[in-house]
């Protein structure tokens, strides 16, 4: 069967599970969601040999350590795998609720409720993990996944997959509502993300090369989950020690996550005050600096091998490392203007104590989260309130930000009447 | 300068506008639709005479008569125009709301609020009117609007926009909030939704052709608003005059508009009894019928040029006319089936006292609006008390049914916290 033809039935089947899942209760989805579990559980040794495979095919290809560390699975790692499964069956099933309801003056009763989406299709690079998280969070709300993964972790895949399928098909759930296309030919993401009679929505979560290709070749409805160029902006009215903080943190505590600050902007008036003691604070943490020709003024001359002069290039940078770069600006706007220019709108923080300042930022800075005083490092599902988090969207339609269960389904209108025709 | 350097140009100088855009209150946009309505208002003798350069040149090419008709502006659409920019202003401001606000045990202050989506594209055929509304709405939801009418309604569609530019613009819109493309190039399209880094979002309106070209060539999202291919389904335990009303109200009112009914689906328990009376009803409204094998049998001998076998194409057909394809289907679950397979998921009816197989239906039939003992003919932002809308969205990702000015938003979260960093 050629590529085009595999995921065109797979699809075709996901369709159809689609559809029958409209016809299971709460209950029925969070039996088959603890079943898979279950069966994570037993597949245990399987999931690890599988993962010995990619782990050993990673490290024969040369494969850089960081990546490396993200395939790979212990069972610490499966314990919160499972373990997460089993957090989305307690989340409450946003699946028909009413969103509103009103009777309108022709005589009507309409209810606006929640329903699945249908069939979305996950494409996403290293974790395997990503595997069952995606999985169960989709069939939670109701809707058929299509899973692709990539190839690195495809052993692991394979077998979680298997996993949640066997458990899940035993315990009820329909044949297709999960799905794994194991095909690594590229062939296989461009028929996914066009097979708009089957598939509703593509979610791709990965570098920059994946969600470029997807969004370029999808003619189904994609949302991103790109890349974050964060920003604080330490204006002229913050607290040092709080600025210096929250630098700190959302610089330092885990620069390999894309809500992590990339850029500093601070302004011009306190920037001879200022930076001197943010060299210092995160010279202490091993941070690497990029820095405009103003910010350099206020560099240590002792340690000037940490640092080098930016480039256009850098403002647009998500290092994903102990890096960050600096700007001196004259003003709010200039930092805004900066922000929404370079950044890829995602979480951005102004540190200040005046309020004219930080409500013109939170009104002007055109991101999913706008901060005040506070860590860009919060923007997470978990931390925002709304359990498990499929990711975090970077687009504006339909989801914007952290996207947990509810960003998973979409509403119908329900009209209701005793044989009323249009006047 | 090429096409695509000149469509690079306008989306660039929208993008500008829209960040200016943010800092309008209600009251400024008001201001400035207000003067939209007065200039419109004042330019009425240059759109009527440019209207009439259109009507000429459509006859010219031997365009049909009803396309003429939508074509045409008198003083009696000039008006209904101007009022319906008149009530834009008149509607609530969506920007700014707070959809949501909770404290976190973490000691984030959150609120999510609605926000202007930024930039959006509007690409639409024939009706001239469009140009002014959906204008007027994208920009009261605070968004930059570029338009891209069809080339049948050029002259038009520019001296209006002209007009709401002018008298926008002295009431203090930012230069390039509201802009119309009038080169008729294809390429024009094709450049405009591939504009990444300056369109968020582009709706479509129009015909089968308009949509698969804009969702093939899109790299920004897309809305589509798309056909309607709307059913009627007449259950086993329907009352035969609710059923009667209903289906000549859905087909025979307006049978050009999309929540028109293409297809009746009637319960084989009741075929024998109902057809002979919908024949009758629909004939006397000059109906002409697609009948599949079994409700042929029941159709009158007397009529018999009324009524043609159906083919497998005319369950997918939208007639948009005084025709209508009748199966009889043996259940509701076949009925169901026959609607999510042949529809185009905008408005679906069920006619029934049966509660179950109105639950039935309701829960099942995927589409963004589905009725019970209703006529299809209310799906409208009007009727749906939403005011003014967009279009209606087929699709099910951001919106789906009538799309009024709220859906013309996106939402962000606001993090406020003492200076808090993350664990």
């Amino acid at each position: 069967m050629s590529v085009q033809a595999e995921v065109y039935e797979i699809c075709k089947s996901a369709r159809s599970a689609s559809r029958a899942m409209m016809r299971l209760t709460t209950a029925d989805k969070n039996r088959v969601i603890e079943a898979m579990a279950v069966a994570l559980d037993e597949r245990r040794e399987d999931i690890k040999k599988a993962n010995a495979l990619d782990l050993a095919e990673a490290q024969a290809a040369g494969v850089k350590d960081s990546l490396i560390d993200r395939l790979m699975l212990d069972d610490k790692r499966i314990d919160a795998m499972i373990q997460g499964v089993r957090e989305v069956a307690a989340l409450s099933d946003p699946s028909g609720e009413v969103v509103k309801e009103y009777h309108t003056p022709s005589g009507l009763f309409i209810r606006k409720v929640r329903c699945p989406i249908g069939v979305i299709g996950i494409i996403y690079e290293s974790r395997p993990n990503v595997t069952a998280d995606a999985a169960v969070l989709c069939f939670k709300a109701g809707n058929a996944v299509i899973l692709k993964g990539g190839k690195e972790a495809k052993h692991s895949n394979l077998v979680i997959a298997e996993a949640l399928i066997a458990g899940g098909v035993k315990a009820g759930m329909p044949e297709g509502a999960v799905q794994l296309i194991s095909i690594t030919d590229r062939d296989a993401v461009r028929a996914l993300v066009q097979m708009t009679d089957f598939v509703d929505l593509v979610i791709p979560r990965g570098g920059e090369s994946l969600i470029r290709a997807v969004t370029e070749q999808a003619h189904v409805p994609v949302i991103k989950h790109y890349k974050g160029v964060c920003h604080l902006y330490v204006d002229r009215a913050a607290v040092d020690s709080v600025a210096l903080d929250i630098a700190e943190n959302a610089k330092c505590q885990r620069p390999g996550v894309c809500n992590a600050i990339e850029t500093l902007l601070v302004h011009s008036e306190i920037a001879a005050r200022f930076l001197p003691a943010l060299y210092s604070r995160l010279l202490a943490q091993g941070v690497q600096f990029r820095l405009d020709e103003e910010s350099m003024k206020h560099f240590p001359e002792g340690s000037r091998e940490k640092a080098q002069l930016a480039t256009e290039a850098d403002w647009y940078e998500e290092y994903l490392d102990l890096i960050i770069a600096v700007r001196v600006v004259p003003s709010v706007d200039v930092a805004i203007e900066h922000i929404n220019f370079y950044g890829s709108h995602h979480s951005d923080s102004i540190i200040s104590t005046d309020e004219d300042a930080v409500a013109k930022f939170l009104l002007e800075v055109d991101s999913a989260s706008v901060y005040a005083n506070t860590s860009t490092r919060f923007t997470d599902g978990g931390e925002f309130g709304l359990g498990a988090e499929i990711g975090i969207s970077t687009d504006k339609l339909h989801a914007r930000g952290p996207m947990g269960v509810e960003e998973l389904t979409t509403s119908k209108y329900v009209i209701i009447s005793d044989g009323l025709v249009r006047k």
